[in-house]
């Protein structure tokens, strides 16, 4: 049975496109092995199965579909293509494998994806779960990056590794490949990282990323919903962008144009309701306008380093990220009156109470107290009668 | 009687520090002379004027005060150096003037500081009034500005002062200088820039800004709260930071440490109500560190041009920052199955109808109807017979 259920699902993810929103709701009512024969012409549907299916995609947003002739012509054309079981050997060879949603392998946190869940993923990689979403980060961005995008990414990827958290991108050049690299250099115990490809994992595309993806697969994944030998192409990419969304807790696009497909990552991620952030750069950087644009229009969390994303990830808040880098100023927390004295404090003679209330503008009552209050936090010293700001206040 | 009122407050500018709150509540209760008089003990004040006072007081955030007392001697030790005369006469021999909120050319925008409206400005430059706030914008940011600042604030101000904006800043190295010196050279028509010093503007503090404080003096106008010959101490760059932000509509910091002044004057303008912007920079970069703060936390919108920023000052949209840099792409806009077939079509040579439908794994009806609407968009065009995707669409 799960054989024939394989077989089926690994037939149906080449007669149908991702996110082909008729084709999964028929594989969702009729099942795998029965949705494989009605979209081959082997079974009809009945009417009860078609009002299921309407039913269904009416709660996803599809409220009137033209019904089942449309996408049976749409499904016909690649019918005599079909070669499940060789696709399945294909992977094995490969040493890699394809799962569905009723393996355990599965990943979990794809069945947010809700109808646009995928029908099988096909997987090259150490034969492990996947981490959970809440220790999965997607880096994303340009495939032409800067020096300055190439950099940040590296720090970001390594130090989230260091912490434990996975590393998901799209094995593409540029952001992607500098991801990916700098997660299997900073591992800890965990997988480092996981490409999700447009195209079939057959082949490690694009070949100059060859054995960056190898390596990949040696420590940790690299998948795709589409089958062995299927061109990546820019409709595949954009689909394949909501996996890199759904896999992660946490989306953050590093460099950006404008217009780029790393913006559709984080638009993916922002509908599954996860976090996005977007890390800031030159405004002089056509690369990091959508960064910017993002920030601007509140589609993203400006993010500068490691610990603010892995708040992100935990927002119950165990990072210790917005305290900020600096110790805070002895200086902080003063009243306006004390601010007045110190301000009010010679730094190389001393002051006598009387000069320092005509300076200061305050009270003789209030020049004592304050002095007192500013000696004990080190900030004044009396010197032979006198006060002075001690050194530490300057 | 204006003379009267003139020199009285004159004398209570010198005698009380900026936003001396119960101060303030004096001169709003009891009108500025005969606050003179009773800060300087020549008259008694009634439980009717306290009542009225605590109530003011009240309103506006002082809950309870230690009554007039502790006031008095505070300002007390002041009292033997007050000569508003003197200062009115300095003031007349530099060019200047001192104005108060019953003049003409007192900005209406400071009315939003309520109790905390300053109680007089001193004023050199020239004698017109100064641009509403709608028409004014500050930059901000750290003395020791990066080039990086530097170039970005030149850009912003050149930019908006040719818009017609005014630049308003304080007159201080770094961000400040770069902002006024470039609002200088973009000027329109409009008055070009303001500086809002800490200290008197008798002296155009710091000396290494000397020339460009004339020729701001020269074009615009050089303004402070305190009389001439006060010292610009830590309290008074604080207090001076909340007429910066109350006098624009929008207060931009352009670079900022984790802790600097200029986040102070971002959150005086937040407190008024005004836009507050943030430019943002490299994550390596101490000196945007407090800009990402700002924006990380929502106490700033990211803005990376002067289109955005005069958006944030006319917000009802009569700029078209928000259409961004690029044409929009031609395959915007077009349907699923369109994009499919897009990807479909071959770059060099042609494809027939019947293999396309195979490739795209659309019906052949969907494939002819989808050829005629990429046609029409210049996006497919068909040669001998067959079909590729034409220049304009790769």
């Amino acid at each position: 049975m799960t054989d024939t259920e394989r077989i089926a699902r690994a037939a149906l993810s080449r007669l149908m496109e991702p996110q082909d929103a008729v084709g999964l709701a028929l594989v969702r009512t009729a099942g795998a092995v029965d949705a494989l024969r009605i979209a081959t012409g082997q079974l009809a549907t009945g009417p009860e199965l078609e009002q299921a299916m309407t039913a269904l995609l009416a709660e996803n947003g599809t409220s009137s579909w033209p019904g089942m002739n449309a996408s049976l012509r749409r499904w016909a054309p690649r019918i005599p293509d079909l070669a499940p079981e060789r696709d399945l050997a294909t992977m094995h060879r490969l040493g890699g494998r394809m799962i569905m949603p009723s393996d355990a392998l599965w990943p979990r946190q794809l069945t947010d994806l809700d109808l646009h869940e995928p029908i099988c993923l096909w997987w090259r990689g150490v034969e492990q779960p996947l981490p959970a979403a809440s220790r999965s980060i997607a880096l994303v961005g340009s495939r032409d990056s800067t020096s300055y995008g190439a950099a940040v990414t590296g720090d970001l990827a390594y130090s989230l590794a260091q912490r434990g958290f996975t590393i998901v991108s799209g094995g593409a050049y540029g952001i992607d490949a500098h991801a990916h690299r700098a997660a299997l250099a900073g591992t800890g115990d965990t997988m480092p990282t996981i490409a999700v490809m447009a195209g079939g994992v057959d082949r490690f595309y694009p070949s100059g990323n060859e054995d960056l993806l190898r390596a990949v697969a040696n420590q940790g994944a690299v998948l795709a919903e589409v089958p062995p030998g299927s061109a990546p192409t820019r409709y595949r990419f954009l689909q394949r962008n909501r996996l890199i969304a759904a896999l992660s807790s946490v989306t953050v696009v590093v460099e950006a144009r404008w217009r780029s497909g790393a913006l559709n990552t984080a638009h993916h991620a922002e509908n599954l309701g996860r976090a996005v952030g977007a890390v800031p750069g030159s405004v002089h950087s056509a690369n990091s306008a959508g960064c910017h644009r993002l920030i601007r229009e509140g589609g993203a969390v400006c993010v500068t380093d490691a610990g603010e994303i892995a708040e992100l990830a935990s927002p119950s808040g165990e990072s210790l990220a917005n305290l900020g880098p600096g110790q805070p100023a002895d200086h902080d927390g003063l009243t306006l009156e004390d601010l007045i004295l110190l301000d009010a404090l010679p730094l190389r003679t001393t002051s006598s109470v009387e000069k320092l209330t005509s300076v200061a503008g305050l009270s003789a009552d209030s020049v004592r107290a304050g002095l007192g209050r500013l000696g004990l936090l080190g900030l004044a010293e009396s010197e032979r009668g006198g006060w002075k700001r001690s050194r530490k206040a300057c």
